[in-house]
């Protein structure tokens, strides 16, 4: 190709069969083998779940924290991990990495599983000069509302006896006052920013345990018990803190540890795409860029709601910068996605086959279908 | 889009879902609509079979003329069409027209039906000035080896009585002697090009009787039967005609029609895409063309040997216009093809479904599939 391209590559996964860090690979070397020359930017997207850490460090340069905190149970350490960037002044902290569903595999319980470990990742992060956290909330196995991170940074739950206790999902309502005041000082001044992509409230028909505990290992009364707990939290907060966070859309994300992360650290809740793409400084990344590519499993009336090709589409629109989508599966009525700033949009299909038989060869699907993208904007290249 | 496109459209069909004339049609307006100022040649491609007259007469001005014949019996007349192209100057007739398979639905029989009608045909278009004749040869119901014709344009077949005589498929081995010299003079000077895309020898194992004739309704006796008629038929024309046409590729086309315009026309047998490209006058449109799209049903190593894309890409090539592949299947190892000429190839699959799903769909599926390519494309204009 003639002159130097600038290709930026910001794929969701494909659920289910690619990891988006996969899908940037193969883009990447499909593009390098058509133009050489050409820069390649790769941002995986992370969603704040399991693998987000290692997302944000494949798109900027960082460092990788290793520390011992507590595990989803109270009683026991793990070894885990975090993320400094932005020559350490960002840090980014996965829910999953200390409270996940994978570390609890074989003995999930909602009712007594904790954040407690994430509290004391934001206080090594703090500690190490951190001034902005990005907060990843998926894939929680906890239900506590954030009382376990809480409690690791200093805020007090008494029970009616006066004593001071770290609240998990079965022990939500034993609280009889929050101190708030006696939180550490190290995080004055700390910006804390979640990644969400969830609207749920804090309790109720939508909330956190009715629509989450149950793939956390929760039973009918489980849920109501924990559901129960959440809104005697609720209240605590409303009285103790004078806050109403409960309806904020997000608050009951990862066992309304969204709440307790507006409640506790005033942090704020943002869609996953917008804290990748500002981190990275994507606005910027756009300027003279030849083309973006992204992507995700399935394109549908949902994901034109701000999900990941959307978001990335907005702001590349701004900037009059292509936006190719390479999914797995393009459903009907998406033709709005246009409007959105996409330019086009292509399956990995090349078959007409079931999915069942697809699967295993998402790989190599995405490789002919971005290969014959190139081959295509090359054949009009001068 | 900037300056006035030029698009030409060159598609086969989609084999149990989309005509070529259908495909046509929808790139067309796919294109229209994005580039509303552009030109574009369709030239939906004809195989010889049945629709073969429409197809040209879609690419190219003519005239269609209707005309009663002999049908697929001798004792029937139907009314049926040719076309006549190129100010008169050329005629397309197809086989299918007179003696073609849904003409005898019901009443199969390759031992009696005859390519009578098809020498009418000829001499029709000849008497009305006709100069070249195109011949498709796909879809006989026939196993005569094109004594039919033959007969109809003065060819003399004789028996053991000395009796003139028209053979069929049950009654070649009754042919004592063949007159080619009462043959009218009016083909002389007249070119006659068969289309044909297969290369199977007159007789014998890969024959047209033994591979052919049981979807024309023969069993297995009457394989033998019609494929020692076309052994002795081929027998005749060595002695009376001095000609060797039964292992000339193509020669058992059409019942062995394809030995018989060899025989008695002096036609020639070409790929049915090269006829095609020739008579639209291919190469002269390709000057200044923006791009060609071309498709099929599904692209795999047999496309590669010569079919409508290879044949299309390989002319494209030359004159260095991108030529684009949409089909409805995508096999491992084609990659060839882009030596070959073929810039980009993409199936319209827009889901992981399998074609019993999908075929009903592949309307919809091109549709959207032209209209991202033409999205893309755009998105790089200037």
């Amino acid at each position: 190709m003639s002159s130097k391209k600038k290709y930026i590559l910001v794929p969701d996964s494909f659920k289910g069969s690619l990891s988006s860090t996969q899908i940037c690979q193969i883009m990447r070397e499909r593009i390098l083998c058509h133009d050489p020359e050409s820069e390649v930017f790769s941002i995986p997207v992370a969603d704040g779940g399991e693998g987000s850490v290692d997302c944000f460090l494949q798109a900027v340069p960082g460092e990788k924290i290793y520390v011992q905190v507590t595990g989803p149970f109270l009683n026991e350490k793990i070894n885990t991990y975090y993320a400094l960037i932005d020559s350490g002044k960002t840090a980014v902290i996965e829910t999953a990495s200390c409270a996940g569903l994978p570390l609890v595999e074989g003995r999930q319980n909602p009712c007594e599983t904790t954040t407690f470990g994430l509290g004391e990742l934001i206080l090594d992060a703090v500690n190490r000069g951190a001034k902005t956290i990005i907060l990843g909330l998926g894939g929680s196995a906890t239900n506590d509302g954030g009382c376990g991170m809480a409690a690791a940074i200093g805020v007090a739950f008494y029970n009616t006896q006066g004593q001071t206790f770290v609240p998990t999902g079965g022990t939500l309502s034993h609280i009889e006052r929050i101190e708030n005041t006696k939180r550490t000082s190290l995080l004055q001044g700390i910006s804390v920013i979640c990644m969400c992509d969830i609207d749920n409230p804090m309790h109720g028909e939508t909330g956190a345990a009715t629509i989450f505990a149950p793939q956390k290992g929760a039973g009918k009364e489980t849920v109501a018990l924990l559901d129960h707990g959440l809104k005697h939290l609720d209240k605590r907060i409303q009285r103790d803190l004078n806050l109403h966070v409960a309806d904020i859309p997000g608050a009951g994300a990862a066992g309304a540890l969204g709440a307790g992360a507006i409640a506790f650290l005033h942090g704020s809740l943002k869609m996953g795409i917008d804290v990748v793409l500002d981190t990275v400084g994507f606005d910027k990344l756009l300027k003279e860029a030849t083309m973006v590519f992204t992507g995700e499993g399935k394109i549908d009336s949902q994901s034109l709601r701000g999900k990941v090709v959307i978001g990335v589409a907005r702001r590349a629109q701004k900037q009059g910068v292509p936006v190719i989508t390479v999914v797995g599966s393009i459903d009907d009525n998406i033709e709005s996605a246009y409007d959105l700033g996409v330019s086009a949009i292509f399956s990995i299909n090349r078959k007409a086959e079931d999915f069942s038989i697809s699967r295993v060869k998402s790989e190599k699907n995405l490789y002919h279908t971005m290969d014959n993208l190139l081959r295509f904007y090359k054949s009009f290249q001068v």
